[in-house]
């Protein structure tokens, strides 16, 4: 009999996760009941923001409970349906959870077109990565043509959509990453105007040559240093929508803001936090957007799909906070 | 043969203003050309961002250059008239230094009416404090009915104008200020729900009782752990105002921005700075709003007058920084 691989939460992590912090084990194949579906998954999406879910705390969603499978994007098949909407075969994406097969009610499960893009994509560019990094720019950053665009991670599953959003509709876009490696795929392959390398040492100076007229907007995903030399190049009325703050997510304390916040008041900066789910009613509007570029060849994506199985969770997630990944990271299941 | 005294400034000061910023000195009266008034100033504002205005570097406004007259609001009598719009004995309001007679062109300068409000009234609750407070509570916070609004440096220029108006519309209002005193003012003077001490030396918590419903608006006039501790309670989709951040303009260094910026992200905030300047198509509805208060008794405005004369401006301005004045800050010339 099949069963399923399950990686559920073991303990509350300190710092970086560890393996011990999950309880990975074999169990029992479920079963749909009535108006049900069970999905086996293929690509297990790995998010930056798993390692928030993990602690205990109020934050915009409840966090994941100890025992409880780890809440995760998944992309799979239809295995086996009693749901009326849902047939054998159909593939999909949605909170499906890190786990081989999951059974679900429907809630948040939506139809991913192979014919438009292979199925991995449908937890990368054309699923939240890509409306995060479409509802960021454009309807929390309000990023407007002619505006200087720098997005941080860059090179990561949000940041290389925001920057080639950024040139679809007229803006100078700069993208900062680690690593000559990551700097020179951001230009020939995403398309940046320019790449700031944060790890060779000069990050203020270097970012204040890829943006000679100042920064009018701030894909802010990493927090820290990094959005401390954005914010301090920030021009007047510009826009930071921050997006994530990865840089401290592993933090047992809570580390100090940045020391240019009194840009905030000189320049009058617009600073807003934004999650992706806020734009809900928004989706169908930003999904034909995205969709359309991707079929006209405007928008690609980079994955960077691991194949070690669900035993290889705990590592590969690791990864996210090092920057270890290059592209949207995925595991194979 | 009268004579102008006038303060020009020095030198850049490191750190809190000295007197030696400073140069004070009798100058010959001067005459208004062509087009002109000459203002002889009843009272002088001290207005935090005097502070500001006396660095080098980019900024809303250009600094205050070195030998020029310090830059500051002030009311008084038109006392020869040149120009078409004024006649002598017309009281006046603008950006007339800080010095005994200006000479202006009558830009910026404006008629104060002093059968609705007293004077030095224009340089207070119906000058740029009241407009700053109107615009950055309704405009910029966009608080509404049932919010609850923090105000920090809740007694002082623009804090008591912020609660009062808060309290207008319908919000629950609480302030932060520094004393017993203070505290107990903001309460019995000015209608405020509750007031925190952040003296007492329990602010998070103190804060916490204060707010029992979180905070849906923050009025930041201080920055540092003041704002720290509000950042750390604000409820989703909550507004900031940055009107100020007393708490660091006598730093040498950069301080270290708030720990709590990631409650920006989770709690899907928005933190934005903004200058009175910047709404100056809009001081017409303001005024009218403000004005119209005031007449009905809603409004009332506490003014600290010294007496000193202009030569005492310098220890004066120092008391802003340090919380020596109670209410809005004046110089009686």
């Amino acid at each position: 009999m099949t069963t399923n691989k399950v990686v559920r939460l073991a303990q509350r992590p300190r710092g970086p996760v560890k393996p011990e912090d999950f309880d990975i084990r074999d169990e029992d194949l479920p079963e749909p009941g009535d108006g049900e579906i069970r999905v086996k998954s293929s690509y297990i999406s790995l998010d930056p923001a798993m390692r928030g879910w993990m602690n205990e705390g109020k934050s915009y969603v409840p966090p994941v409970g100890i025992g409880e499978v780890m809440r995760g994007f998944a992309a799979g098949h239809v295995e086996a349906s009693r749901h009326p909407d849902f047939k054998e075969g159909d593939t999909v994406t949605g909170l499906l959870g890190v786990q081989e097969y999951a059974v679900s009610d429907g809630k948040g499960v939506s139809r991913a077109d192979t014919s438009l893009a292979p199925l991995q994509t449908w937890v990368g560019g054309l699923g939240m990565p890509g409306l995060t990094a479409y509802f960021g720019l454009l309807k929390v950053a309000e990023a407007r043509e002619g505006d200087t665009v720098v997005v941080s991670a860059a090179s990561g599953a949000v940041g290389q959509v925001v920057g080639q959003i950024g040139n679809i509709i007229g803006c100078r876009t700069v993208g900062i990453a680690g690593g000559p490696e990551k700097c020179d795929a951001l230009k020939t392959e995403f398309g940046f105007d320019a790449a700031v390398d944060y790890k060779a040492g000069n990050l203020f100076s270097d970012l204040k040559a890829a943006c000679p007229d100042g920064i009018d907007v701030d894909f802010e995903n990493v927090g820290g240093d990094i959005f401390d030399a954005v914010l301090g190049q920030m021009n007047p009325f510009g826009r930071v929508a921050v997006c994530g703050l990865i840089s401290m997510y592993n933090a047992t304390e809570l580390p100090p803001g940045p020391k240019n916040m009194r840009n905030i008041l000189v320049m009058r900066l617009r600073v807003q936090g934004f999650i992706v789910f806020d734009f809900i009613k928004h989706y169908g509007e930003a999904m034909q957007a995205l969709g359309g570029w991707y079929k006209d060849g405007k928008l690609k994506f980079k994955e960077d799909i691991r194949e070690g199985g669900i035993e290889t969770f705990p590592a590969v997630l690791s990864e996210l906070y090092t920057g270890g990944n290059f592209g949207k990271l995925i595991l194979k299941v």
